[in-house]
């Protein structure tokens, strides 16, 4: 049904693909925040986010987690605002609000009726600078993450083995600490670790606005000049840098084993280059790569291992290419009852073998680009989630021109193209490979 | 021949086993600096040691090898002391000098005779504070630290293995990163990297002063005080604090083909505690385990698969106790011809087992016992030496009563103990075992 539905959508698509027609305006402050605006119409209603190019792998080493907690410590109070208040008051004014931590990024966001823009910067401005922070809101905080945590990855051995594999992972990049923290860091964050994040990332300068919605430019700028631009930058923001790693020479193996787990699987993550500014071919390549391999129903890995072998009852590819730094190329593989692990790995390479003898089905790779192509048409039509790739994009590095272009860049990726990007990222040097198991018995004595 | 030596021995050697009978004294010169006087007259000779509390654990991250490079770098000039000039003046007066950097600290010493100890002092004071870099210094010798790791690393894959092990061994402690660097940020190295080191680490309350040979410590305060004396102080000394690491879950595996390796091996790292100020018992139990299971001929290891299976020409075991941080514990197999990887990790694997469940041999332990008595006086006899186990001892963190306790809690060892640390630190969720071998044909097609 999806396959003739994105048929029939075929010419439509075809015409209207490049984002580049989205209604965005730019411009940045004199205090160097720079804001972007999508205009979207359709209905009175703005979405308002506030991206820091600050997260957790911008930590400082021992104070993992500090970036998501921080996160959650905005919602305290500030010296005019009570704890609490800041949602409370998006709520009766009949918005919702919400926030996130990533790697690379931490970021706030309201989604409220157009006329209300203005008490969101104002707020937003609000706790950028004058967050004040009760004894009681810390320990009470740091007890909340910790209980996420709890629930997020100790109850979960399939995070937990995560944590693991990407720890193995990055032998140098902070990518390899777990955005949440490692618990015994995050017992000890405090106030001092808490501020000493906010006074650093916390800037106009350091910070990307995004509104997106029934605005117009000239308003964003006259509300975000009058609420934003009183705010002092940061005049010791340090450039972004981050460690490298060094050159990877040997394949990691881990197996996770916990008596929770209730379906084993095999799972690989692969080192791999992230979108730059100006050179995005190589992940646009991987992109297509991941959704060939493991995309879908007609995807290489599904029809060689679940349909015609039916080694496993599930299999996937995954690639995220929006990162400040190295990312990862991942494969999964969830084995058949009575296939084991080793099977289903041995039938994962067999697979990846074959693909890159045999290259691309010329087919697939159409239908492929246009399930793109239909998505990007999709997302314009999601105000919010457009916002949040312009956010994303930008405070991974990327500039609006580099957002704009991607899908053509994609749309303009070949076979050769992806069979390069596959030759180069299924190095086994550069990887880990994890099997998730309950215990298993001891093969030697 | 060495048995029969040590068992005629046994007798002074119970009798004289501690170190607390050295002569050494010790004292803190009012800007902090840690003084340690060793006396032995029998030649009219000194070692003037200066160890930092500063290693290549300390660096930034992204400045990998810094410590070790600025180690080089002081060896230039001063503002007093033209570059080589240091080392040129040793040599003058009939002396030897080097210095050497760990993850610890970095430590520089001088051999000479009893009335040249002034001038050391006096030239070491020096360039504690007044090291002058040019140019061509900071490129030259980035060359050369670069051309060190070419030799000491990039040529030998063993050592390529052992770092990609350590990194892996690590999952958030700065002792994945190799003490040389990583070879991409050691180019990167350079004058900020070097001074910033420098004046973070390099003052007199961060250095330990030892001085052993023909000297007394009246004599020692003197010129301590005259020369070392009057160095301020850095009063933003921070505590020594690095970070830990998270719950280690899988144990993680490599294989590390390199055409270059003529002879295969297994080895395994396993995270161990070290020794800790007051409480050093379980890094004694380790030190005896490790010595027990492979160190020698008459070792568990080494009589199961060199002499009785013949599966291994060479095994050991290895623990270094030294160490601010969590150290590790090692074992090697060296498959004999014909003997898989593989077969000789089973044999390992096997081994070990046994000795869990059969436990220590009575006998053999009191040999070793009796050896670490032995090689307590010897050590007694070799001031440079002795000298050298000082420095280490006090700049990992643990203080001159620990140092002198150490043989007798080694003494005090039980077999119960030993085993105790072999079921604590023989879990296999804490460690890497690592393959090295050339390249291997594919199981998989």
């Amino acid at each position: 049904m999806i396959r003739s539905f994105l048929t029939a959508l075929g010419g439509l698509v075809l015409a209207t693909a490049a984002w580049a027609d989205d209604e965005v305006t730019t411009f940045t402050l004199d205090n160097g925040m720079d804001v972007v605006v999508i205009e979207d119409h359709r209905a009175p209603v703005v979405v308002h986010m506030l991206w820091y190019r600050a997260g957790s792998a911008d930590e400082t080493p021992g104070r993992s987690g500090v970036a998501h907690y921080l996160e959650h410590l905005l919602f305290k109070g500030t010296d005019t605002l009570d704890p609490g208040e800041f949602s409370a008051t998006v709520a009766r004014n009949g918005g919702s609000d919400n926030a996130f931590t990533s790697f690379d990024y931490t970021a706030y966001f309201q989604r409220v009726a157009a006329d209300r823009l203005g008490l969101m910067m104002q707020m937003e401005a609000d706790r950028m600078v004058n967050l004040r922070l009760l004894d009681e809101d810390i320990a009470t905080e740091r007890n909340v993450i910790l209980e996420e945590r709890n629930q997020r990855v100790e109850n979960d051995p399939a995070a937990l083995m995560r944590e693991q594999l990407r720890a193995a992972l990055y032998l140098n990049h902070p990518y390899g600490r777990p955005i949440i923290g490692w618990r015994h860091e995050m017992e000890t964050l405090d106030r001092t670790a808490a501020l000493d994040f906010y006074e650093e990332f916390y800037a106009p300068n350091n910070a990307i606005l995004i509104v997106a919605g029934d605005v117009t430019p000239d308003e964003v700028r006259t509300l975000a000049e009058e609420h934003y631009g009183p705010l002092p930058a940061n005049p010791d923001l340090a450039p972004r840098a981050r460690v490298s790693e060094p050159p990877q020479l040997a394949e990691r193996r881990l197996t996770f084993e916990d008596p929770r787990v209730a379906q084993p699987y095999v799972t690989r993550s692969y080192l791999a280059p992230e979108r730059d500014p100006g050179d995005q071919e190589t992940a646009a390549a991987l992109t297509l790569l991941a959704e060939l391999l493991g995309g879908g129903q007609t995807s290489v890995l599904t029809q060689a291992l679940q349909f015609e072998s039916q080694v496993a009852v599930y299999s996937g590819a995954f690639y995220r290419g929006t990162s400040l730094d190295d990312t990862s190329f991942g494969l999964v593989v969830v084995p058949s009852a009575e296939i084991t692990l080793q099977e289903a790995e041995t039938a994962l390479d067999a697979e990846i073998a074959r693909f890159l003898e045999t290259g691309v089905d010329a087919e697939q790779l159409d239908r492929i680009k246009m399930q793109f192509r239909a998505s990007t048409i999709y997302a314009r039509d999601n105000v919010q989630s457009l916002a949040r790739r312009y956010g994303a994009g930008l405070a991974s590095g990327l500039t609006v021109e580099d957002i704009q272009a991607w899908p053509d860049i994609l749309q303009a990726v070949t076979e050769d193209d992806i069979m390069a990007a596959a030759r180069m990222v299924f190095d086994r040097n550069n990887a880990v490979t994890a099997w998730l198991t309950p215990p298993m018995l001891e093969v030697t004595q």
